[in-house]
């Protein structure tokens, strides 16, 4: 199994997305600004795989805090939480996992550093651990949507990569399969930073899923050829009525879903959904440095001084989802409803 | 002025588009064999120009015969020719030249060779001047649907490069600026060969021209934003019922545009307009080599021996095309009739 990020010998190591799909390898941060830096440069990306560095990120940094006393510990700690949570803006689960690693300082009676440094360090741990198996619950969950024989469109990658293990839209592309049932890939390339073809590909060849890589102007023409039986993606933040932050160009593919009349599915932990925002208008959307876009690694393909427009995600309105996949069950219509309902009887 | 292509010394001279936008250079063609290879590999590429560099390949394979029979030559000349039409299925013009071209060797009763070829290399010469003209009345015909302030979208390349001159979608734009309406361009990267982001960008830089630089997958996004105010795109062959064959991505952009109901223009030359086919159905999609999604020039962006789908063309409905600009005039719907009507017209 795919390992996106452990904790070992008081670092936290993470596969190193950018050499992917050429080079496999890690990356050991030995201090919480270098796991900044990992989630900033997208060494690890994708929302769930983002909170539990995060997470892991703010133990390390109260493992290097010399000793203090309770108050100013406390206080150094939510600096170093504050701190992480300015890499990335969009996604929820990085807040999530930090409002977790704080709970354990303000709720904790423990005055010994030591001790409280150990908790969290287990806390983080135990993000990590819970993050795979919510995201076989999700796949359960979610594969009874699929049938034999089905060509699944997915953009980016929600995969084992983007979270601690096995994925949220990828997982339930792997729990199918476990369950016998035969489906093949349409994957987007999923540009600037080409997320599909590096990673999802590779995760997809290492499964023996049968795939097929497209770029992102494809996925229309082979909606429109009756070649895609369903969409399904992940997602960076889901507010209460239902909208969905995802990587950008997932609200184009809803669009061309609804005019092909084709489902299209969101997985997404709990950890995603965002309660405190009504809608989607009030997601904030990242927006990344233009050589992403006119660039591909060092070779540049646009003219000198091009100006760039370079969000990395966008809105999918509620009403263009046809189910959202989560671990405690698959939410339809109205998502008002039905992620309150859940919210409360999700709340850890 | 942009000159794409042109005849000099008995040699095809054509600017080298895989070269743009980080070198200007040439290349010259000194037989038509590698006008062929110019045409496949895309340093030439273009509906119109491709039509262009057609007329003046067969040229230079007429120029290049030693003396034969008038019988002879004829069989010769119509062998390049069906040799030249081989290179790519998709755009209509590279079969209209040829057809041109035969003509004039079909017509002439001059059974001299050298005047003959003569003839041939001045037919061709004519298609490239000619072309030139139609963009300019296009541009005329098209800029009156532009109003001062407009935000443009436009996909890949239908600018100077993809014709002899100015352009067809690029060339409506060329024509409102002429006018001095202020316009900003949004400009889809267009993957996989990247043509807006290396040629529409390198165009507008040199028109100094607004333009903000886009991956293909925004585009949605943007339209969902108020940002778009109409879309304009080049055409690779016009169906008999107004379907239109154009880059890849294009129908995407024409479904994203019918649910924020922003207009959706067809810039085309008579010539891209094939009456002999009733229906998209029946245009052949040329599929290109996988290189071109799985590497960037010789950067590797896939894992070893991905499958891809890699089709270069898709097809728009007439449905979807608010109206086709042409040299003639604005065509409305339906198109069966309004194609119809100027074809009878229009013919040469």
């Amino acid at each position: 199994m795919i390992k996106t990020i452990f904790w070992k010998n008081n670092t936290v190591v993470l596969i190193d997305q950018n050499a992917l799909p050429l080079v496999e390898q890690c990356v050991t941060c030995k201090s919480y600004k270098e796991v900044i830096s990992c989630i900033k440069d997208l060494t690890v990306r994708g929302a769930p795989a983002i909170g539990v560095a995060a997470a892991m990120g703010a133990a390390l940094g109260a493992f290097h805090l010399p000793s203090l006393s309770p108050e100013k510990f406390r206080q150094k700690f939510f600096d170093i939480c504050n701190e992480i949570a300015q890499a990335r803006p969009t996604a929820r689960n990085l807040f999530w996992a930090l409002e977790r690693m704080k709970k354990v300082v303000a709720q904790q009676n423990e005055v010994n550093q030591k001790r409280l440094v150990k908790e969290l360090i287990a806390e983080a741990k135990r993000i990590c651990t819970e993050d795979i198996e919510i995201n076989r619950l999700m796949g359960k969950n979610g594969s009874s949507l699929f049938a034999d024989g089905d060509n699944i469109l997915t953009h980016c990658n929600a995969g084992a990569l983007a979270t601690a293990g096995y994925g949220t839209a990828l997982g339930v592309i792997r729990a199918a399969k476990e369950q016998g049932k035969k489906l093949h890939v349409y994957v987007d390339e999923t540009r600037p930073v080409l997320q599909g073809a590096r990673l999802t590909a590779w995760e997809l060849k290492k499964e023996r899923i049968p795939y097929t890589l497209i770029t992102d102007n494809m996925a229309g023409f082979l909606m429109q050829q009756g070649r895609i039986d369903r969409i399904i993606v992940g997602a960076d933040r889901i507010t209460a009525n239902g909208d969905t932050a995802n990587k950008i160009g997932t609200y184009a593919l809803a669009v061309l879903a609804k005019e092909h009349r084709i489902p299209f599915y969101v997985a997404a932990p709990l950890s995603t959904i965002d309660i405190s925002l009504k809608t989607g208008k009030s997601i904030p959307i990242e927006e990344r440095k233009s050589n992403e876009v006119t660039h591909f690694k060092r070779v540049q393909s646009a003219p000198a001084g091009a100006k760039v427009y370079n969000p990395a995600f966008d809105i999918t309105p509620a009403r263009l989802i046809t189910t959202i996949i989560t671990e405690k069950g698959i939410l339809r219509k109205p998502y008002q409803t039905s992620i309150a309902r859940l919210h409360q009887g999700g709340k850890r």
